[in-house]
């Protein structure tokens, strides 16, 4: 029997004490689920409204499954796969952990530097653990805020994560739920804040059926470009939905995550008068306060922030905008950008287009965003997609990385940095997977063999295989690259920042045939220069130099600027 | 070549004077396209952005086509469609019409009293002329509204035209836009405002090619129970986005028409900032700042209202609420409803479910509209709908009538009336179409007679067949109709109502086992005898009877009111 689902009611396994745990499953489409535990078995009881539940005697590092017709399935809200993405789920007692954290805060937006991290390429070991001992080095350098990567259970060993299927288990191969425990305690203990990247919009492929088997997890009224679109708006959605929100509030209450990162967000298409989006940033808020909810939005719609409630939201157009004065790339999206012009107004607000046609998407697009605070959007000149989904995976070229530094971390907006760029790390970022099924790992070889032919032809370069191992291998950071004094500029232009006043960037300036541009933030100036000559930026006499990525000029009314280079003036 | 569509220039066909005209497509998956009007021939000339257009010589009432590739179409803004779905367009002169309603101003929604009219079936002729001459009778019985049912042109002759194609021709069986415009005309003349019923939802499956060949106007990303979606929101849909909101503009602008009702806006997806449908209430409202929008809606969703800025919303659970309780039928959707709790949770705002578990749905549904006024939505005891998706398209019982017409017309929402009910009118009104493609004739045949075939085996009885004339042709008003009296009841009612302040019900009060409600509307109370027998409600003493259904005996401290009935106590 079907009907409202009881919101009370917990999805999954939780230890009772006693010795005992209780078990509950959504399960609208099987009359019958068994539990099996160990080597015991134990029928599950309807509860009513689609629910399967039993409390039976279990110890936290047990592994269980729900069989139905002869075949075990993991536990869809399992917290702990601990045996590969179809082995059973490992029963785990969250509160066993004993957290030293109690004096934390996580900073807000505004005083927040973001660092993404992925987990399985940070470290040789690729493990939460080994993370730890890099924590201290990111909070010297200005750091406040680890963004992990995807984390939930995900097939194979190693991949970017964004096609996880249990999205309430912490990646086994990267040292699971108390890995994860572990990690935030320490980062915590660091003073570094932990946000999470989690994907509601699809789950992997690999991992359909097994959900299919339960309830109607899918709906094929909408799509999204990763398969079947989540069921958050038609019959029966409302476990599913709960599924989603039980799951976000865990790791906010239960790993002690200061807030989440909502994967492509334009991807969930919900006609609900609350969009699940704004159900999440309301239960995450209401688990903690100080929790907040970053959305990768793609949509430029203002009301993600001022109507939804998400705290921020990843501004791509501004990367866009920078790095193709950087680097001159014009292929696809890319196209659209290339002008001092452009930069100015992303300087402003990063809806580059804010209501405008769009060449590259054949339509007007987005709209303004003067009601949203700068702080809240999240800006990069490097992300895991921008860097992974180039062909090779390659980094911003060596001489344009102090200025994509200088205007990312001195922007009035949040800033973020991929990991490794902080060095001017040599080491690619490429799209690496580890499917356990054939069928799917060789769609998505070919996939990629496709999308990057007439480069390869072009290039006379081989397209990495991401199912090798030596791709995944290839990613890891060396913790070594160029230019020389990279890091050293990252930490004062990190601490520069501290000293900026928060709000807009004003009296931006520039011009487009000689390569600079000119902005102020309270009483500093930044001065810019994109070409690669030296050029003279008008300013006021009675500035003095701050801070430089390369050596600036003062003269009486103007600035000496090398190619590619920053300033900040006061 | 696409890009930005510059929404200045108007799709269609337009006299210029000077014994020319201007001819406008947007046509971005043609490189050419030529003009044929009378036995002349002109190429289009490409004027950017997918755009193709010529000034040619034309007379108004000359008949044109866009020939491309050998192949005619008709124009798709077409605003007359005087040959038939697939035959030429002809050119409109909208200016040539002498207005004489200068001094005619609609009333706001709170004045407001609505008709619903099919044009096919008001009238043995079917016409907008043969509908004039009972306008001064309804206008009498104290409807203020008429609101018109789809004439956007579509197949075959007669039909409910909820399958039009050209969303901006008036059908020409019904006298085409000339007749529309003497028919808004004569309307407005006897002081009636007149709304149109528009469909942006989908189109006919058979006009699908006839815009296809043009341009993207539909997208697979969405799917809607009717046929493909409307492309508002992928590549080149500035243009699709501005074909809607110049049709919407020209019904307003052209035709005086005081407001648009626009068709189930729950089946339009739209990620943009703006939704479709805020823009047409945008537009709309600029064009004349008294027309209104009121939208079919079906998600409970007060954000219509509140934040995309319609006037109004069809309140489905109201009738609902209201037919289960005086016929007990229980089928389908009406499983939900049969109780006077959820009378009287509709009275006060008719969003029966806000938030709660819809069985029906599977899932929670809609969300709480306190906000928005009483006025606000539009409520009825029949409408096309409800009396034509039953199996013999029959109207309410008999002895229901009253009631349900008491009930409808006194609660705080602003009410609609089907035609032919105000004289309990004897025809049905039935499925009936017209369609012009076998193929779409057979479909829509055996999808009829697939959807009641429990009905036709257990009543023993056949499903008219929805492509047979005689099907139209007996759902016509015969204007005969019973209980003797009802249409007195229905003025007497509408004066009544006049009467009443605006605002909430208050004091809704009921006996679930008794069968009676009871409601307070400023200084009158309402009383409503739901079951078959005599009951006694209790009232205070001092009150007296302004009207009833049948005669409520007062005695001290209660009234005795017969089965089915009503009265209005003050």
């Amino acid at each position: 029997m079907s009907g409202p689902y009881p919101f009370e009611r917990r999805f999954g396994a939780f230890p009772i004490g006693d010795g005992r745990a209780e078990f509950r499953v959504w399960a609208p489409r099987r009359e019958r689920v068994r539990l099996r535990i160990g080597d015991r078995e134990h029928e599950l009881e309807p509860a009513g409204h689609g629910v399967l539940e039993a409390i039976v005697e279990a110890r936290p590092g047990e592994d269980y499954a729900f069989e139905t017709e002869g075949i075990e399935f993991p536990d869809p809200a399992s917290r702990w796969q601990a045996n590969g993405l179809r082995g059973r789920s490992r029963l785990l007692d969250t509160g066993a952990f004993r957290w030293t954290d109690d004096g934390f805060e996580a900073p807000a937006l505004r005083d927040s530097v973001l660092y993404e991290l992925h987990v399985g390429t940070f470290t040789r070991e690729g493990t939460f653990d080994a993370a730890i001992e890099h924590l201290r080095g990111l909070r010297e350098l200005g750091v406040t805020t680890i963004e992990l990567m995807p984390l939930a259970a995900f097939p194979g060993r190693h991949g970017w994560g964004y096609d996880g299927v249990y999205i309430s288990a912490a990646h086994d191969p990267y040292g699971g739920p108390e890995g994860l425990q572990r990690f935030v305690d320490a980062a915590h203990s660091e003073g570094l804040a932990v946000l999470l990247d989690v994907v509601y919009n699809h789950v992997g492929a690999s991992g359909v059926q097994g959900l299919e088997c339960f309830g109607p997890y899918f709906t094929s009224h909408y799509e999204t470009p990763w398969g079947q679109a989540m069921n958050f708006d038609d019959r029966d959605s409302d476990a599913v939905r709960e599924w989603v929100l039980q799951s976000a509030e865990q790791w906010i209450r239960d790993f002690h995550i200061d807030g989440l990162r909502l994967d492509a967000i334009h991807a969930i298409v919900d006609s609900n008068p609350e969009h699940l989006v704004a159900a999440v940033c309301r239960r995450v808020h209401a688990a903690d306060p100080r929790a907040i909810v970053i959305a990768e939005s793609g949509l430029n719609d203002p009301n993600v922030i001022t109507r939804w409630g998400c705290d921020g939201v990843w501004a791509d157009d501004f990367h866009h905008a920078l790095r193709v004065l950087l680097t001159g790339d014009r292929e696809g999206y890319y196209a659209e950008f290339g002008t001092l012009a452009a930069l100015a107004k992303v300087l402003h607000r990063p809806h580059f287009h804010d209501g405008t046609y769009s060449s590259f998407r054949g339509r007007r697009f987005g709209a303004k965003a003067d009601a949203v605070a700068p702080e809240a959007f999240v800006v990069f000149s490097s992300n895991h997609d921008q860097v992974g989904n180039r062909a090779l995976g390659d980094r911003l070229p060596v001489a344009a990385r102090p200025l994509a530094a200088f205007m990312t971390l001195l922007a009035p907006f949040t800033p973020m940095l991929f990991q490794g760029e902080e060095h001017g790390e040599r080491a690619p970022f490429q799209f690496f997977s580890d499917h356990i099924d054939e069928e799917i790992a060789t769609a998505t070889r070919e996939g990629r063999r496709r999308e990057f032919a007439a480069f390869a032809e072009f290039a006379g370069e081989e397209v990495p295989d991401p199912q090798d191992e030596a791709t995944f291998l290839a990613s890891k950071l060396t913790r070594e690259g160029e230019p020389a004094g990279l890091r050293e500029l990252y930490a004062a232009l990190l601490r520069a920042r501290a000293e900026l006043p928060p709000g807009d960037a004003t009296d931006i300036a520039f011009d487009e045939h000689a390569g600079w541009l000119r902005l102020r933030r309270g009483p500093y100036t930044l001065l810019a220069n994109f070409s690669q000559r030296d050029v003279h930026v008008p300013v006021e006499d009675t500035l003095e130099t701050v801070l430089a990525t390369h050596h600036a000029t003062l003269e009486p009314g103007f600035v000496v600027l090398p190619g590619l280079s920053g300033a900040l003036l006061k």
